[in-house]
């Protein structure tokens, strides 16, 4: 199974790290992302997003870490990090919906401004980045985990983002609760952190 | 089957549209938006959002129209449009990423700032709007359907703020896959339109 991958992409790192708890093993295959290779005609042809992670499994193709962890979970991670029964799919299906929008808008985007460059309206991403984190810390005050009252895909969609808020200025020393889950991610088996972190 | 809900919201559309295709009822709970209902108290201990849709089903209470659609379709929509197998589940969970990330950033927000005056950036609402928009017209060009060839979640996902695009001023006729698509979408059974529209 082939993860096309950048090391700093916080969306390329869920997939690495969904796939080390669950013991799967991926063939790593590095984008040259400052040159460009993801906007031209090889993996445009995978992802026509011009975006990564991209995983490949035999003829399968995916695009979007959320897809891809839903992928690599149903098919091989099992009942316990994807739940078949409706409610729990569902309340796992809402914070993949907050990695894929306020995350990726708040703390994502003040990262890739303040640490790339990228263009954008940083106040925004700040201030996107503090409300969801208010958010998520009173979730986590009676909630040991974000969904299904155990470890799920939705806490490694929604962990990367926020173990590397720092580097992009957001602050998270005042979110007791973000941080003792932050800590009980860390000491789940099979856990590997960013490079460089 | 409660949804709070408000009529001119493309996110409650998508849950009334959904429920009419596989024709359950929902016993709709119109939020006054206007006066900001939706972040008094009774609404934020449903949902600490503060936004809506809102589905209560028994004891279930459920943010996040994705998640939602998620929800019914699992419990009682059944395989043909939410499919259980691995990849063709990943295949429509792309698409509702797309829903909460694009398409919400896209036309979403430049419907927002147009037609209700919401701050944020309307150049990069409409920017994001056609890049997007070509995307899901390229992936047309070959495709029926969003996602496993067939009408999913996915297309009731992202239909809503396309079929009202044109109240932010974002023109889609140029895009003539996505426009066919809507037409196909429009005529299956059971299917329902904005008010208004």
């Amino acid at each position: 199974m082939k993860l096309y991958d950048l090391d700093v992409s916080g969306n390329c790192y869920k997939v690495r790290l969904f796939a080390s708890f669950i013991d799967i093993p991926l063939n790593i295959v590095p984008v040259d992302f400052m040159h460009g290779e993801h906007k031209k005609e090889t993996l445009l042809q995978l992802n026509p997003w011009g975006e990564i992670p991209i995983l490949e499994d035999g003829n399968i193709v995916l695009r979007d870490s959320q897809a891809i962890l839903v992928y690599l979970a149903n098919k091989y991670g099992g009942e316990a990090w994807w739940p078949s029964e409706a409610h729990l799919q569902a309340d796992v299906m809402q914070w993949l919906s907050v990695a894929a929008n306020e995350i990726k808008h708040g703390p994502g985007a003040a990262r890739l401004i303040k640490k790339f460059g990228s263009e954008g309206d940083r106040a925004q991403s700040l201030e996107r980045s503090y409300k969801i984190l208010a958010l998520i810390d009173s979730h986590l005050s009676t909630h040991n985990w974000l969904a299904a009252n155990r470890p799920t895909i939705a806490d490694c969609a929604v962990y990367p983002y926020i173990s590397i808020a720092y580097e992009g200025d957001v602050v998270i020393d005042k979110y007791s609760n973000i941080k003792a889950w932050m800590n009980r991610l860390e000491e789940l088996p099979g856990y590997i952190s960013m490079p460089g972190n």
